[in-house]
């Protein structure tokens, strides 16, 4: 199924289950009404949803109305947990490879993940507010997961159980905080605002074989100012599946439900498939040319990421969003 | 006022209102069930919770029983944002000494913060659950706030405006997993387990002259194993107060009521204060003799963190906890 939260005025949106072609959507009414109420007792309230998704896709819903992706909120508007990683290896190859840095001993054995504020995300056509344009404004089109509660020291091949719905992620960056946040060694902190979400969060289930092996084996479809920038592949190059990154996280302490985990920008090694953010092409342009070329957002640029089915068909609708012009 | 949660077997526990003295409490019923329902709504429920208070403190609440500690999760068992400050620079300042690292030149202007897991926290009795003793546990004392919504770019001086209520933190470290955490710049993830919380959180009015200049100008009692091993003022010594600590998180992006801001590991220059965290004193002997001598808890080990108003009474009451015996 998939679900999504409509714009209400609350802090958490009002919960809804829309179709699998996106055209139509019902209010969860009796059912629940916050997508983090679902995920707290999942067992018992997502088979009613499943049911009500089920009838609204065979359009017998008695209230459906039609979809629109404007009235989203992220499918979570704040959580509880919001853990990123770096799954994609050829990115941070590239990104050091650029810097001169060198790559660390254990890279492909132990995930670097962050953590992110999670208690004020943007929905998929909400304007990406920044104070200057000079931080080097940046997109990061990523996949993310919804687990449900994972105990601590649950291995890899079991955490990927707990993962409850998929989403799409633009983690907004701003590239020129990055080096004196990262040196300080305690993270992004400000050079990552507000993280945005795709439309709907889907069950893996709606993904079909494209889920599998932890992994969404679809490309990702991204454009910069209506410009085709990027055509990634988001799977067989995840170095880490998100089971390991779950398990990565629960090493020394429990996740409960609703934590979500991203996969970090996806990136392929093939460079004519483009770019999922701005920093992976001037860090292709550096190895090249020894500087980068390409510059990074300004005040009104657009960014539209997708992912499309193996039926053309759009999996989570797609993030649309505008850098804010301040007034 | 002051506020609790009870274990009630839900997820976010039940609210309760203690008495200044912490010998009585009353269920929130009818007001509010949920603390971060109050946050979230804050100038239309915390009067009457204040009116509660009232009622309680003068003994005539109708259904007022007697507060137990043991019976409380943190005041917010989960909350949407957990970010933690080095705001005592003397601490800083030892733990690097000791392993001859350079100060950072921004170290007085610019606060060292990091993000935290902010889905499983402690109450203030709970264990402390670790994989293994040769991670090096440590306990941390701190003073955390607790926010309503804060703007965007909002300056220090308004920032502290924001305050909606005091806490005491145990923020349990994994001291042997930091340097490696640390070394790969995206925080402190896997060595900051969950963290702990002490049973009421205070409107800041509670502590009275006591809380002057966004700090809290009181004494942290603090004992291992039952015996004090430090009584550090969170006071003069806190360089940033959490007015500049809520707007360092807030340069670029919101920050939504119920986020969480701790001050760090509260430190004194005078060392015959005493440690509010074991890293501490091993970094003073390091610097005195070339090699730490105090070893790390071990299973089974307590700490106790209590915080003392100028009439002798607790604050917060107390977090008092055992490190667990795995089965």
């Amino acid at each position: 199924m998939k679900l999504a939260s409509y714009k209400d005025g609350s802090r958490d949106g009002q919960l809804v289950v829309v179709s699998r072609d996106l055209t139509t959507a019902h209010y969860a009414n009796g059912i629940a009404t916050r997508l983090q109420q679902v995920l707290d007792d999942w067992n018992f309230l997502s088979p009613q949803l499943e049911e009500l998704s089920i009838s609204l896709n065979h359009g017998r819903a008695r209230h459906a109305f039609p979809f629109d992706p404007a009235m989203c909120t992220a499918p979570l508007p704040r959580a509880y947990q919001w853990a990123d990683g770096s799954a994609y290896l050829n990115h941070v190859e590239l990104v050091r490879k650029a810097r001169n840095a060198e790559m660390p001993e254990n890279l492909k054995t132990d995930p670097l993940m962050y953590q992110g504020g999670s208690d004020d995300f943007l929905g998929p056509t909400d304007l990406i507010h920044v104070p200057s344009e000079r931080m080097g404004i940046d997109f990061e089109a990523e996949i993310a997961v919804v687990t449900g509660d994972v105990t601590m020291g649950t291995p890899a091949d079991r955490a990927i159980d707990a993962v409850r719905l998929v989403m799409l992620v633009n983690d907004v960056s701003l590239r020129h905080l990055v080096p004196g946040e990262l040196a300080k060694g305690f993270g992004f902190f400000q050079s990552k605002p507000s993280t945005a979400f795709g439309p709907v969060a889907v069950t893996p289930d709606e993904l079909g074989a494209a889920w599998q092996g932890g992994r969404v084996h679809l490309p990702v479809h991204v454009a910069w100012n209506g410009k085709r920038v990027g055509l990634v592949d988001a799977g067989p190059e995840m170095s880490f599946h998100f089971g390991e990154l779950i398990a990565h996280m629960a090493k020394t302490r429990n996740l409960r439900a609703g934590s979500i985990v991203g996969s970090g920008t996806v990136s392929n090694a093939d460079a004519s498939r483009g770019y999922a953010c701005i920093a992976e092409q001037r860090a292709r342009e550096t190895i090249a040319h020894g500087e980068p070329k390409t510059e990074f957002m300004r005040f009104g640029d657009t960014v539209r990421i997708e992912v499309k089915g193996a039926d053309g068909q759009s999996v989570f609708g797609a993030i649309d969003q505008a850098v804010a012009t301040p007034d």
